[in-house]
């Protein structure tokens, strides 16, 4: 029995990574790519058996860019897992608080942990690098013993690097959903959930018509979100996630009842639940 | 007559005080502050006329941050502009392309130019700093000659310093949505938007219900979002933007419906559109 190769952005490590050993299990083998394109290209040519992508952040808000790939690939959702954010400094064993110039990490990860710089190092650099793991990886690599990288309690077992100060995050409620993609959709078991994308002309009266498909229904929603098409007043995409499958009855009526009244859909996935 | 005292995050030439020139005209007296909580509180406490903040933009999506801020502080949206994110490449003047070798800006503003950079310098070191436009301050008191700031147009302009390179982002499609807060409301003349944000205690039926409120009549939607409440299920908080005020009947008595429905409403204020 081979183990599943699955596809994920930045170096070994990242949060991405966690997030695939936390919906496949450790048998798991992940296999880092560059960027959220390659990780949906490594899919698409069957290089890899699954990809996992960042959807959205609760502080930061939905990943816009993996909602555009998942519109261009023609791939399918078939699982969710959401994890916990937290960001640890890393740096070299031996190496103190005291010993710290400059702080390696992701722009994104850098800014949520801003105010935890500010008062740990009030005159430290921040420097900016490609992926947070990478950061730890740079500086083991490059055996910097001024500096310390901010990434998961993962990225620090994988390089061998001590954690010099746990939970640098500003807010602690730091959630990030991620969706698993394959090339084949598959049939949920259990509990499903259905992402969608949808665009209408006209927003006032046809959204209220396209929620009445769900709610005549009793179908539940857990996302609902706009998003203007730039230069094109009054029109939008919508992102929806909801409680059904697809395959059951129940999910086909509505989805075949929003065909009607939409310009343009695409179901990305439906898949099991996740916790 | 004295100008306006405008408050903004960031450093002169930022696009927050881009954006207070837009509304305000070139009569404003634009005021920085380092962060989006001192704007909050300088026009809470008088020290400025206005605050100009932004809340979304059209690929990083909202800025969750500043509706926190909206909802514990008693102001008032009273104007909403929306301007385009031009990112320049900014040196000092007599510097070419061949002499950069660090380029320093917001982590935001680095990632929308990620692809641009790697294009013009293949090996280029990131450097975060606190602000796009502040990026060209330092650069300019410090005399960095190997170095270049990504920022606003008006940020070259400011501090004298000459663009290497115009237009750096990644998509050309890059929008944010800036809001004006003042402590007093003000009853916007001609075609009004309000903004409000809500909670229900369960998603399905009630997120149908409270969009009734608007089609029953006829009030259009310009942003509908989702947030979901970390560790409680089925619990969110809305965004709404619509087409209308609070101080017409017809917005009134859509607020008055809402509040019947919802467990928590706060009406972040009504204003006149934006173009």
């Amino acid at each position: 029995m081979t183990s599943l190769r699955v596809a994920f952005q930045g170096e070994r490590g990242a949060y991405s990574e966690a997030a695939a050993v936390a919906f496949f299990g450790d048998s798991v083998q992940p296999i880092p790519y560059n960027d959220f394109d390659s990780v949906f290209e490594a899919v698409n040519t069957g290089q890899v058996d699954r990809g996992v992508l960042p959807v959205e952040n609760s502080l930061a808000g939905s990943i816009h860019r993996n909602y555009d790939l998942l519109l261009r690939y023609e791939l399918f959702i078939v699982g969710e897992v959401q994890i916990r954010i937290a960001h640890q400094l890393i740096a070299l064993p031996g190496v103190s608080l005291n010993d710290i110039k400059k702080i390696y990490s992701h722009p994104q990860a850098l800014a949520q942990c801003e105010q935890s710089i500010t008062r740990l190092f009030p005159y430290v650099e921040r420097v900016v690098t490609y992926d947070t793991a990478g950061s730890v990886k740079m500086i083991k690599e490059q055996n910097i013993r001024d500096g310390a990288g901010l990434a998961s309690q993962r990225a620090a077992a994988i390089y061998g690097m001590d954690i010099l100060q746990p939970d640098m995050q500003d807010d602690a409620e730091n959630y990030t959903r991620f969706v698993v993609v394959a090339r084949e959709p598959e049939i949920p078991a259990g509990e499903a959930k259905t992402s969608i994308v949808f665009s209408m002309d006209n927003m006032p009266g046809s959204l209220f018509k396209s929620l009445a498909v769900f709610a005549l229904r009793d179908i539940d929603l857990t996302k609902i979100e706009s998003r203007p098409l730039q230069g094109k007043r009054w029109q939008y995409f919508f992102y929806i996630d909801f409680i059904a499958s697809q395959y059951e009855e129940r999910g086909r009526n509505a989805l075949n009842h929003l065909r009607e009244i939409t310009s343009y859909l695409k179901v990305l996935g439906s898949y099991p639940r996740g916790v």
